[in-house]
C-alpha cells in the first residue's frame, strides 16, 4: 500500500498488564510505564485493560467504591489526560467510575484534546452484577482526528448487537478494554475469545482491538491473548501470549474499515441487511419465547 | 451424560459433496447415496448442501429457471420427502425453487411427517443477485419432535442478526446448508467460515450444523470444511477436509441450547440484552450514517 493510501494511518498498541487489585498508585504507576514505552514505539492510541487502575476481583461493594473515581475529575483520569494532552496520543483504558453513589465499570477515552468521553459496561459479567450500575450512557461514537471510534468492555463483545451498532454508526475502529476470565487454567488452547472478536470484526467490517489483563486474582485467571483485527478478520497484531505482560502493536488504516464494507460489486455488509425481515424480530418483547 | 439427560438426542450427519452444475438427476442421485450412508450410521437428521440438487454456477437466469423446481411439489422434494418418512428421518437440502416466475435459493426441511417447510435464501450472494429473488418467507421455526429448527443459507450467517433471532425465538439447532465460497484456492488455512460458525453458536448458546460443498464450478472454488458445533463454541463433528466428499457425524442433545442459555447464576445469554439501548439503534432509518 502506497503512503497517499493510508488514510486514516495510526498505530495502535494494546497494552496486556497485570494490574493488583486494590493498589491503585501501584497500577496506575504500571499504566503511564507501558504508555510510554508504546510511545516510544511511536503508537499513537494506546489500550489499556478494564478496570487497570484497581484491578478486578473485588470482595465487597465497599472496596470497589473507595478505589473509585469521578470521571474526568479524578485523579487517575487526570493522569491519563494530562499524558495523552502533553504527548499528542489517545489513551483508552478501563477505569472503575463513581458518580454520585453510582458505581460503574467504565472506560475512558483521552486524547491530545484532552478529555474525549468515557463509556459504562452494558453487559455486566457475574459478580459484577453485586457491585456495578449497569451502564447507562448506551453506545457513545467518538469522531475524532484519526476517525471514528466506540468503546466496549469484555462480557459486551459476546453481544452480536454491540457490535453491530457500531458498524451500523460508522465506527471504524471498537476499543475493547477487557478482562476476559478464564473458567479453567488458561493456555494456547483458550481460542474461544480470540474466535468472537476475530468474527464480530469480520461480520461487520470493523477493526477492534482489544487489551486484556493476565494473571490469577484471587483465584481468577484471566487469558492474555490480547489482538489487533482488521476488517476483513486479519488478526494485525497479537495474539499476545496468554501469561505474559507485554505490547502488541498493529499499524493500521482506519478507513479500511469503511472500504471493506462493501464485499463485491453487488454486496456491501450494510446495505444487505433485511432490515425489512429483522425489524419486527429483534426487539425483546415480540419474542414469542419464555425464558 | 447418563442416557437418562439426554432429552433431545438427535444424530447429525452433514454430507460434504461435489454437486455437479446442471446434471440434476445426478445429482439428486448423489445426495440419496449419501443420506442412506447416513442413516447405515444410524444418523436421523441430514444435511445436505446449498443448490444441492442443481449445482451452483449459473450462466444465466434461464439455466436457473429451467433447473428449478416447485417446492413441495417438484420430483427432488418429493425424492426426499419419500425416503425421509419412509426411514423416519429428518432431511435439510438445498434446492433451486420456482414459484410462479420467481426463483429461490431455498433449503427445505423433510421428516417422518412428510414435507415440513422450507426457507429461502436471505441475503443472496454476489451473482445470486442476477437470478434469484429475495427470499421472503422470513426466518420460519419449525418445532419438531427432534427439537425447535431454523434454517440459514451461506452468507445469511455473516448477518449476526439471523443467528441471534432464530436464538431469541428458542430454535435449538440451525441448519446451515452453504456453499462456501472461496476468494482464493481453499487450504488447511482457509479458517475464516469456521470462526464465523463457532462464534455465533457460542455467542448465541445455539447449535450450528454446516453442509458444505466442496470442487471447484466453473472457476468458482468452494471451501468444504463443514461442522458441527454446540452451544459452547464446541466443534463436535468436523471440520471436514477441504477437498474430499465426506460425512460428518456428531450426537447431540438439542436440549443443550437451553440449557447452556444460562451461563452463570447471574448471566443468561438472552435475558442479559440490554435491548432498552438497542431498541432504538438496530433499525435502519434510525441510523444517522450515509452508506
Amino acid at each position: 500500500m502506497s503512503e497517499e493510501k493510508r488514510e486514516s494511518l495510526v498505530k495502535i498498541a494494546c497494552c496486556q498488564i497485570e494490574p493488583k487489585v486494590g493498589l491503585k498508585e501501584q497500577n496506575v504507576k504500571k499504566t503511564l510505564d507501558y504508555i510510554r514505552k508504546a510511545v516510544d514505539e511511536e503508537a499513537n492510541l494506546i489500550l489499556l485493560p478494564e478496570l487497570s487502575n484497581t484491578g478486578y476481583v473485588f470482595n465487597t461493594r465497599q472496596e470497589a467504591y473507595e478505589l473509585a473515581e469521578k470521571i474526568p475529575e479524578g485523579d487517575t483520569a487526570q493522569t491519563w489526560v494530562e499524558y495523552a494532552e502533553k504527548h499528542g496520543v489517545y489513551i483508552a483504558a478501563g477505569i472503575a467510575e463513581r458518580d454520585g453513589d453510582n458505581l460503574y465499570n467504565s472506560s475512558i477515552l483521552v486524547g491530545p484534546e484532552g478529555f474525549i468521553g468515557n463509556y459504562r459496561k452494558l453487559h455486566l459479567w457475574n459478580r459484577e452484577k453485586l457491585f456495578f450500575e449497569p451502564g447507562d450512557l448506551g453506545l457513545p461514537v467518538y469522531n475524532t482526528p484519526i476517525g471514528r471510534l466506540g468503546m466496549y468492555i469484555c462480557y459486551d463483545m459476546w453481544f452480536p448487537e454491540m457490535t453491530r451498532i457500531y458498524a451500523l454508526q460508522g465506527v471504524d475502529l471498537i476499543l475493547n478494554v477487557t478482562n476476559w476470565v478464564a473458567s479453567e487454567k488458561p493456555s494456547e488452547d483458550s481460542r474461544l475469545t480470540e474466535t468472537v472478536c476475530v468474527s464480530n470484526a469480520y461480520m461487520n467490517a470493523i477493526f477492534i482491538a482489544a487489551a486484556d489483563r493476565i494473571g490469577v486474582e484471587r483465584m481468577q485467571p484471566f487469558l492474555g491473548r490480547s489482538m489487533i483485527v482488521s476488517p476483513s478478520g486479519e488478526v494485525l497484531g497479537g495474539p499476545a501470549s496468554y501469561d505474559s505482560e507485554e505490547i502488541i502493536y498493529a499499524k493500521c488504516n482506519l478507513s479500511e474499515a469503511r472500504l471493506r464494507k462493501r464485499k463485491t460489486r453487488l454486496n456491501h455488509v450494510i446495505l444487505d441487511r433485511r432490515t425489512d425481515v429483522y425489524d419486527a424480530l429483534l426487539g425483546y418483547g415480540e419474542i414469542p419465547f419464555n425464558w
